[in-house]
């Protein structure tokens, strides 16, 4: 490993953040530049480079039998690729003037800078945990990172109580109930909103309570979590709510997560009202010529508000990565923004959503027309045709598609990236009722669940006139 | 039955064709008017009405159990709508100037005339039956009309014999090679062209060609049928090439369709270069104030090509009639084309295609890029990830998506969606790039396939300068 600080003739860029989007921008950079034009050096905290945090509901439920598959690309493999890949190594500041960044080593605590020419920050998004007694104590854990999925894995196989309860109820929080679920613990999610999974209006979220409900996991919503009870070990015991308790041999917590950004605050470097990067279309930190930011750690534009949001993605952070290292490696991309397409299931129910909800429009001044519709995900008479339900908001007037939310069995989930599509190209509900989508009895009613939403959207439209 | 000719105070609609255009139009008319503003007529050669042509397949092949699952309404359930629905009546001609048809009652042989305000042509399709010998004998079925089913499952039934030749390899022929296999038929498919699939490219209908194979489907290339052989019966026993003979005991036409529009042609409408009748935008037939025209008798504007095309298949002829409909009932709707879109599957494979095939471009005087990339269905290390083949074309110099095709399993169809709107959108690859698909380890790679199809055909468009 060389931790020498002397420069050679070429430009020396520094990632930190050895997964998705560091990883990602390291790696075309490297397809670009030779190392004697461009010397890459990539920090990472954890034991792991490059792994799918996606997949760490899969590993932990069983579908994935080994951690390794999670992994696209180990440090070994970065390294035979000239790319200096320094594990369990924290950066602990960023100093913009001087162009150099302070690392420490987290085994030996050894402390040293490292100047850089260019600098990707990757530092992806830390899990919420709300200040409550008993947070930290063993037995909590969150999934953010492969080496959180580790730690709960071990603990799984340490407990041999079966009650499992999941604090929060957005896409970790059904994914990880799914997974406890199938490694046959009794599950209780705690949710503090009115229905599971937030980022889908209340009326399509009570669709995926009810599923829930019919696999056996206990869901309990509009439910503040107060505390953390431990044992006499200090070993999580249940988990306190106002009025209630909820027994507990282990805790998941999927709340949500919050850019990880402390050490572009104290760099200060400019953040957005969500706590992330804001960056330029090409990446680059807004100015700041030789600094690129991607992956949970940005905000990213929503072409559909106008506005920035955080979205903790892999799909994202893959790009961002991409068009980063294009650029850092002197080629040409951009990342012109995203609509918020999100898909995820629970055991066999698909859940999908794009664009805005009732209260995204409204927050952002949109009047909208809402319809909901059911439909089936093949012709009616074609064997296992599922339901399907299908919520699709128009602008008013204009008639512009604004968002969709699908919630159904197999053949739903994708079927959102029809509506993604048409979010990005700015297209009418109107306009989408003529779409050329694929029919045939095994994977369509004749009329595709979006175009019946479309039909129905439109003729809302014209009708509000 | 209403067979006078007396004129109320209200116009009267006719409507030549009882499946989904002609229905479809004449469902939406009554909707939008009473029965005292509008009486309507229509007439239907066949024994059933708005029934799914496209579920033939599935019916015979055991997937559908009962014909009447195929009938999504039925003669009395239209004309307790008041729709006036004549079956078993053709129509034998019409008279534009006098604003009438002639009809002619196949039972009992009477012919009349019924006066229209306004006339609704959706006479469909005509299998394409080459003059050969034996094309007319016993055994020999075409599967376009509900009628024509029938009449092949009472072949089936009656038949000893358990070998099956299809001939013709495009959709209707791998479909119904499908369900004469899942009906425990030996099947040979004699096909005129390189590959099945003529509506792929020859590389992609070579992964069908081998799929079919493995089903133990006996695919017979470059063959053109010389005739039928007939026994002393003058049941059909076997299909006749050039320098093969192919045993059989029933023969399914699955050559493809023509539009049915000789009684239009008769009538002096304007048909185009495929024999379809031409319509605007309104679907209402060129040149004529009161005739409108839709599904498969029609010729639809491709969007791609910017040229006349003949595509028959049933969301195309619900659309129409939905338009045509809506038209004729004093309100106002527009079909503005189509890209081409379409899905199939044999078992599990799937087969999906949409925009242009590399003829296709070169033919209307596109120059393109073509790229083809392996991916699969799911993250790679998710159970029952599944192979799949993209094939991507994209025009040189503007970089806009030309058409895409794919074949593999489940999962692979649907995604057609994608590239269907981005071309109804005038997308670019690189503007693909960036497309917000849908991502999570059991629906989609971090990249999803038709991402990485545009990845490499946005990078092939700006090397080839």
């Amino acid at each position: 490993m060389n931790m020498s600080d002397a420069r050679g003739r070429g430009e020396r860029l520094v990632v930190i953040g050895g997964d998705a989007a560091g990883m990602s921008a390291a790696s075309q950079a490297r397809r670009l530049r030779s190392p004697d034009e461009l010397e890459i050096v990539a920090f990472e905290r954890g034991h792991f480079t490059s792994y799918s945090a996606c997949g760490i509901p899969y590993w932990v439920g069983g579908d994935v039998a080994e951690r390794e598959q999670l992994i696209a690309r180990t440090p070994e493999e970065h390294r035979a690729r000239d790319i200096d890949v320094r594990l369990r190594t924290e950066v602990t500041g960023i100093d913009v003037d001087q162009q150099r960044v302070r690392a420490r080593d987290v085994v030996s605590g050894d402390e040293y800078w490292t100047p850089y020419d260019k600098l990707v920050i990757a530092t992806g998004a830390r899990p919420i945990r709300p200040e409550l007694p008993g947070m930290e104590a063993p037995g909590v854990h969150g999934v953010q990172t492969l080496d959180d999925g580790q730690a709960l894995m071990d603990t799984l196989v340490r407990t041999r109580g079966r009650r499992a309860v999941v604090v929060g109820a957005g896409y970790i929080g059904v994914e990880m109930a799914e997974a406890m679920i199938n490694r046959g613990y009794e599950v209780t999610v705690v949710n503090r909103g009115r229905e599971p999974m937030a980022t889908l209006d209340p009326d399509m979220g009570r669709l995926v309570h009810r599923a829930m409900e019919g696999l056996g996991i206990t869901m309990v919503n509009d439910t503040e979590v107060t505390g953390l009870l431990t044992g006499d070990d200090g070993r999580v015991r249940a988990v306190d709510a106002r009025d209630a308790r909820f027994p507990a041999d282990v805790v998941v917590l999927g709340i949500g997560v919050r850019p990880e950004t402390s050490l572009a605050r104290a760099a200060g470097l400019p953040l957005g009202q969500h706590g992330g990067l804001l960056t330029d279309r090409s990446m680059r930190v807004r100015g700041h010529e030789n600094i690129w930011a991607g992956g949970d750690c940005v905000e990213v534009l929503d072409l559909v508000s106008g506005q920035e949001r955080h979205i903790a993605l892999g799909t994202h952070a893959n790009k961002h990565g991409q068009v980063i290292g294009a650029n850092v490696g002197g080629d040409y991309a951009t990342f012109p923004g995203v609509v918020g397409t999100a898909v995820s299931k629970v055991c066999d129910l698909e859940i999908a959503r794009t664009g805005l909800r009732e209260k995204d429009a409204r927050r952002v001044g949109l009047r909208f027309e809402s319809v909901t519709v059911e439909s089936t995900s093949r012709a009616g008479y074609y064997p296992n045709a599922s339901p399907m339900t299908v919520k699709m908001l128009a602008e008013r007037r204009t008639g512009r598609l604004l968002g969709v939310q699908i919630v159904g069995r197999e053949g739903a989930g994708k079927r959102v990236d029809i509506a993604a599509v048409a979010l990005t190209a700015g297209m009418t509900v109107e306009q989408m009722t003529a779409l050329d989508l694929g029919y045939a009895p095994p994977f369509s009613p004749v009329w595709d669940p979006v175009l019946v939403a479309a039909r129905k959207a439109a003729a809302k439209v014209r009708g509000a006139g």
